[in-house]
């Protein structure tokens, strides 16, 4: 184990237990049940180790921004379980779902008390920018749900474009990225240059990694990756592979792909044996079409991008592991 | 009209003017056009008024105080929007229910919305106390939360006491009038006095207000209510008046209280018939027992608690229309 790998898991370690700590054994007790499952699941924890490598990689105290790295977590949570109410998501983690586990009512609530705690969390920060901070916060939940608006609205459409998509996933997922790293930047009272090429470092990074999720999707070991392989293609979700493919394919793969797109109008898979089939074959077609290998290149290049907006921080131990973790992250195979 | 009623009518205008404008027309136009219609509903706007003549009362500048009424009348909508979706409430002020005019998966999101547009709304207030602002309407939202979660659970017990209800009920409703009047204090830039004199008017008149809201379900002109006279007596609902009823009632009427409070986990009323019998014999029980009086008794008693309250705030003329507008709201009979 490296020395950043260390320190990544003593990060992880603090805001696991920071989330422990946050809710109370109180009533009603199915709400207060289910929040304390949604944070123990554990996860990557990308969101608040962002937030405190970036505090780091400005000169800013870890302690100042823990509060913060916390909040941002449980806003990323709150995300979660409503958009597993939306998608209609039986599992995540491996484990049910809230609604699934509980029911739609108490995953509603679960969601709003999350994002109360949320706020409440983020407003322990002591820093001179308190305002700020809170409007990059606020502006997060704003973009998270506006991607996720845009991205239910793309289920009934086949006319999806590679560049909306691209938007999609910026608000939806980026977004959040970027968010992390500014408010660190913001909390360790970085300079506007420092905190710019922070948010920059999110962006790509962002983007990078919702491209290995749609990847991951085709090519992770199940086991690890927690879900099942091709739920993607089952569902017919407009990813980048999918998307590209379309610009690439010709003849019968486009029309097979045409046919996967407009499925969820018509009618959906029924038989393991018909989604197997199906996961098969278009899998086959995003490796014919050269759309994994773009993922692939492009993935590759928006880190490389991430990598040097950092380039402009000053020389440290805590930008080394920012650099670290966003290859180490875009390496992972679940 | 009084000039206490001209004030209100003003002040209203400027709050529905500044709702109207924060929505813009933009993408996706299912969820913006949601959060305008929601927004476009009119209704009372209790709460932004309060907030408006709370700093006032302190002597501050109603200026000041626009984006936290907005804020909060945003919050208060977010709530709505979600409590439907939990209530299964097909209308809402005489219209169709934002899940019912869309659909459940359009209304989450749009209550996230909402609730951003809330903070963002409120991070405009010009304060040295922004910090404690927004605490406090954080745990207003947190405290809305537990409320409603509270009145699920009440769905599936019938053994909810009248303490219990109380509890509830101000956490549902009266927290977020407190939080009103508290934030128009802060940004008012009232003394501590001051501000904890405007709390507790806001706890009683919130108390009152929801006991009235009971009360309206049974004796209210169905016209101008926006809904069916008696919807909680045919939905089993736990209110002050059956709860209080249950306390003083024998034999027969007992059991058919009892009868009514278990409805829900047994068969529902299916005809029109069966539920216009059954809202007829349940209120002459509720008359019959005296808990419609003690009703009336409670909501006068709060409402001199309330005004007394106001008297340690100095003589003006917003503290003179805050009394006026809680006397209103508790003759209201719709």
């Amino acid at each position: 184990m490296n020395v950043h790998e260390q320190r990544y898991n003593s990060l992880r370690r603090l805001v696991d237990n920071r989330l422990r700590s946050l809710v109370k054994q109180g009533r009603p007790k199915e709400v207060t049940d289910a929040c304390r499952y949604v944070l123990s699941a554990g996860g990557k924890r990308v969101r608040s180790t962002l937030v405190l490598l970036s505090c780091e990689a400005v000169g800013g105290n870890i302690r100042d921004a823990v509060d913060a790295s916390a909040a941002i977590e449980l806003m990323h949570n709150f995300t979660l379980v409503h958009d597993d109410i939306m998608d209609n998501a039986a599992s995540r983690r491996g484990r049910p779902t809230v609604h699934t586990k509980w029911n739609v009512n108490n995953a509603l609530l679960v969601g709003d008390v999350l994002l109360g705690l949320a706020y409440q969390r983020v407003l322990k920060t002591d820093s001179k920018k308190l305002r700020r901070i809170l409007e990059v916060f606020t502006q997060g939940l704003l973009d998270v749900c506006e991607g996720q608006a845009l991205d239910l609205e793309f289920e009934h459409r086949s006319n999806v474009t590679l560049e909306e998509y691209f938007e999609m996933i910026e608000k939806k997922t980026g977004h959040l990225i970027s968010t992390s790293t500014e408010l660190g930047g913001l909390i360790g009272d970085g300079t506007e240059d420092q905190i710019a090429s922070l948010r920059k470092f999110g962006r790509y990074l962002g983007r990078a990694f919702q491209l290995q999720d749609d990847l991951l999707d085709v090519v992770a070991d199940e086991e690890q990756f927690g879900k099942t392989i091709g739920g993607d293609i089952v569902e017919g979700k407009k990813t980048f592979l999918l998307l590209e493919s379309l610009e690439r394919a010709n003849g019968k793969d486009r029309a097979a792909l045409m046919r996967m797109m407009n499925r969820r109008a018509a009618e959906p898979l029924r038989t393991k044996a018909e989604r197997e089939h199906e996961v098969k074959a278009v899998t086959t077609i995003y490796s014919s079409t050269g759309a994994i290998e773009a993922a692939r290149r492009k993935i590759q290049h928006d880190t490389m991008q991430a990598g040097a907006a950092l380039k402009s921080l000053p020389k440290s131990q805590a930008r080394e592991s920012l650099l670290w973790f966003a290859e180490m992250l875009l390496k992972r195979n679940s």
